[in-house]
């Protein structure tokens, strides 16, 4: 994306001097990520982009339309994030953008993976063109994994090197997105390759997704393309992948919290140009109360980087990572993407610049933001097939009293990780019955195909009623987990009814619902009604058993995924994840 | 410029152990430019790439075609020259290759801006093409100042934005050449801005070349777009160019040497990512004996600056400058572009790979660089207007006695700078005559337009006889000191019949003659046969008195340069470098 002045002749004119500035911001502490130091400066702006920075002089002012004053304080470049999913934030585009300003985040490179898997190409063109205006810049890498299982899973989509083409024409359109099928890239599958040629002839950079790959298996992915990995948690596996040359985005998501790891790792490094810091995934609360990239940011302080160089990671160093020219500096000829903070520590923004433009202070947001209207966040996407509650009656095969079961088994109550296990399980009537900590799970394709499958979970959470929910990575589809049909059905036809979201229901009655009726995936809430709403879920999500330390809504969001070890469910039934195959959920006895 | 195995499947099983390596390089002590750690590695090339880098079991290897011990040596990524031209080692392409590959270069940027003011887009695609199939990879950047002072000199072509749409289109180009033209550049002037447009719109990166400028200048300079300069010659000047985001390429040229001032500069900043080493302007002796870019890093390290960051100041920052993916470093997926070297502070060559293949072992060439013939090698440049000794004699306006002359006077003998002085000269039979210490200098322009000048220059060095020129910057007209019409005549004639190159006339006879037939700039000679001739033709002129400390073959290369203050030479008279404007030889009085 090319990032450039409309009247460069005359940010040339304001930089010699010749012409009065749009801005000046005296009496800053500049901090200045290519060199690493720390100095008085006053910086003028022009046109949107940094005219110039006066050191030698600073104090004594040029002409400038407006005036904001440093009064001492240290000026960094606007922060950008190096991956991060606006839908976890379960806010539309624009209203991230109201939330994630008020922290000093300017520029983030955003993957709409999961509306991509509901809406496909017309998903990905919403989100980016939700943008269009906004007083930060949004970023787009094109998702690349979309199913990210194919023949195990229905999304709404299915990308291939054609929609790769097609979307990286789209302006802020920059990479290809977290490139998760490493054993397709490491083998060379034929779809993998056509993707990544298809990005790279587009000059697209090729985003990465390399969980616990080491030794060969990185190199090939390496060898294949992706050269980034934000998915890295273990100490040991941040240096050697930075050894290796891959960009090392840090994250600190609301679910995953691997700053501190990364560090640890690298921290003895004597060089740094390859590491950033990234959010990922962060819910609507956290945003409003710890903050965004600079949360990241404080956190990765406390565990002894220096300030400096934290601001270094998420500025200078993602903008070369992204292959983005003029963002991440305050320099001349950079776009005047700025925050004032009182705080290198702690970074809390009290004042952030979008292109030279005052865009919010104190927590407040001062640009405005109008709102908008897209016929996509007005539709209802839900396509469920007609149901009854005998769609979510797990049967027996004919004539038997009792029955081996494949059963998802959640190793812990905070991890999305399953085992595989075979239990036997008695018959009633025809029926599978539960054994001890076992709940029913259904996966109802929402995209008209008409594709569910029924089987059970074990050490799920869920002590009585039902939970429901659309998003379910990856694919979307609608999850239940319930004891009793009646309640499943319920929470089908109230998340039909509502466009997609998350329900409970508890003897066939709707508890509560947090409606995400935006692909089912997001609300067009703002962050503080939509914190509120998920708050009251959260608790009564908690009053059905569900007493995971994090948040409880995501307890549900994973089970459908069929990349995590070791089985997981999709419309299709049972996913062995490591050989990405179907298994029957009663064995052959 | 891509660069990309041609069977990526193949390099992805050999990544994979799953297939046999073309080349293993056992037992090295790896300098990984990216962490700055020095660790022992196997390192696996297959495809011209490297697979693999084993760091967890070095020494226990897998199957490799072709082994090349490293035993115990350094390995670094092969050597990337960020700023030089080819020209100025008087040898064709392939033949620096010969000389620079014995170094460690494996890669250079280079701007073949001499040889553009000869042949303008077809002498850019010689240059270009001469590096076809070489064992280096010779980038190119596109002249962006053909002519250097338009109106004040006439060259063998003009450049405009057609020009450079038109040559972006060659494979290895990758920039715009040093952006000499600064004032066009700060002040907006429409032939530059369309130049940088264009080079924008084709995804150039735009090299600068900014000596002695800062403050509010630097700004809109960058604003202007150029983000790197190679011509900083004093320490504060290098600080300040880094801290307002511009890339440093500090240069240790044959002539001009700035690594030590640079350093002093920024040796205390805390990141270096924008810096870079280059070699600018080397000729064959040094080529030969003291090193290609190896000299520079080994004279980097003698200041102070520690060894790894040399290597990574001229490998990997310099790839990212110039927006090259896939060199830089020894790392899967790079090209395998390798060093080994038994010392990495003195950095000779023991061993040299490109592409994965040998290049060149202790001194010696070892890729076969194939003889090939180019039409425009076998062309004679020379279009000289026909010239007689009348020519060169400098006449008086009528019945004057004696007259006011503007004469460009040396500020000394190791300086290419002037002062304009008016002197008060005798007329003999209506010739001015020469005072103390001064000779006559005539430019005839050499591409058919017929413009000569003839004037009078002091403190050159010459004490007898003539030397001339078709080297002669930018524009390499023929450019002649002397005494006697005579010899200035006999000089031409030489230079016209050998197609070019350096002479030196007594008496009306050839003393010696340095013939660089291509183009009038080079020789088809290899490194040793044009540095003997060379040395002798460096003789021959300190017998005729340019005794300058340096190179004396150099002192008349830059008469004709308008660029260098305060006033200079060129074919259509005398130029005033701070406006730009012709003077007059005779003052109005």
């Amino acid at each position: 994306m090319k990032i450039e002045p409309k009247n460069k002749q005359r940010l040339l004119r304001v930089a010699l001097g010749e012409e009065e500035a749009d801005l000046v911001l005296p009496d800053c502490q500049l901090v200045t990520v290519v060199t690493g130091e720390i100095y008085p400066a006053d910086v003028y702006v022009a046109e949107g982009f940094i005219a110039h920075v006066e050191t030698e002089r600073p104090g004594e002012l040029s002409p400038a339309r407006e005036r904001y004053d440093g009064k001492g304080r240290y000026l960094i470049p606007g922060l950008i994030d190096s991956h991060m999913h606006i839908e976890s934030s379960m806010m539309t585009p624009r209203n991230f953008a109201r939330v994630a300003l008020l922290h000093g985040t300017t520029t983030i490179v955003h993957d709409p993976h999961e509306l991509a898997n509901v809406y496909g190409v017309e998903g990905v063109q919403y989100m980016h063109d939700s943008a269009e205006g906004l007083p930060m810049r949004q970023l787009v890498d094109i998702p690349s994994c979309v199913p990210a299982v194919p023949g195990c899973e229905n999304a709404g989509a299915s990308f291939s090197a054609k929609e790769i083409r097609e979307l990286a024409r789209l302006e802020r359109v920059v990479g290809l997105a977290e490139v998760m099928d490493f054993y397709g890239v490491i083998h060379g599958d034929p779809r993998m390759m056509e993707i990544i040629r298809a990005a790279e002839d587009c000059g697209l950079y090729l985003q990465g997704h390399a969980p616990a790959l080491r030794g060969r298996q990185l190199s090939a992915y390496l060898c294949g393309g992706p050269f980034t990995c934000h998915e890295t948690t273990v100490s040991g596996e941040a240096l050697a992948k930075m050894r290796v040359g891959m960009y090392v985005d840090a994250r600190e998501s609301s679910i995953s919290k691997n700053v501190e790891a990364v560090w640890e790792g690298v921290k003895n490094n004597r060089f740094f140009d390859t590491l950033t810091l990234c959010s990922d995934d962060r819910e609507s609360d956290d945003l409003l109360h710890e903050g965004h990239l600079n949360a990241v940011l404080r956190k990765a302080i406390s565990c002894g980087m220096d300030p400096v160089l934290a601001v270094k990671s998420a500025t200078i160093n993602t903008a070369r990572e992204i292959g983005v020219a003029h963002i991440g500096a305050v320099a001349p000829g950079y776009s005047a993407d700025m925050v004032l903070t009182k705080d290198l520590r702690s970074l809390w923004a009290d004042a952030v610049f979008f292109e030279g433009r005052l865009a919010a202070e104190n927590g407040v947001l001062k640009a405005e933001i109008p709102e908008r209207h897209f016929a996509l966040e007005e539709r209802n996407s839900m396509r469920l097939p007609e149901l009854t509650e005998e769609n979510f009656v797990l049967r027996a095969p004919e004539g038997k009293e009792q029955v081996e079961v494949r059963v998802m088994e959640y190793i812990s109550k905070d991890s999305s990780r399953t085992r595989c296990l075979t239990e036997t399980l008695p018959v009633k009537d025809g029926v599978v019955c539960l054994g001890e900590d076992m709940a029913y799970v259904s996966v109802v394709n929402r995209y008209g195909l008409g594709t569910r499958s029924v089987g059970i979970v074990k050490n799920f959470g869920l002590s009585e009623g039902a939970v429901a929910s659309t998003v379910s990575h990856d694919s979307h589809n609608l999850t239940i987990v319930y004891f009793h049909p009646q309640d499943a059905l319920a929470a089908a036809r109230e998340l039909e009814k509502k466009g997609g979201g998350m329900t409970a229901v508890k003897d066939g009655r709707i508890l509560n619902t947090l409606r995400l009726e935006v692909g089912g995936l997001m609300t067009r809430l703002k962050a503080e009604e939509l914190t509120r709403e998920a708050t009251q879920m959260k608790e009564t999500e908690r009053a059905l058993g569900i007493t995971v330390p994090t948040n409880p809504l995501l307890r549900i969001v994973s089970l459908a995924l069929p990349v995590i070890p070791e089985v997981k469910m999709s419309d299709l039934g049972l996913v062995s994840v490591a050989d990405q195959k179907l298994l029957p959920i009663f064995t052959e006895k």
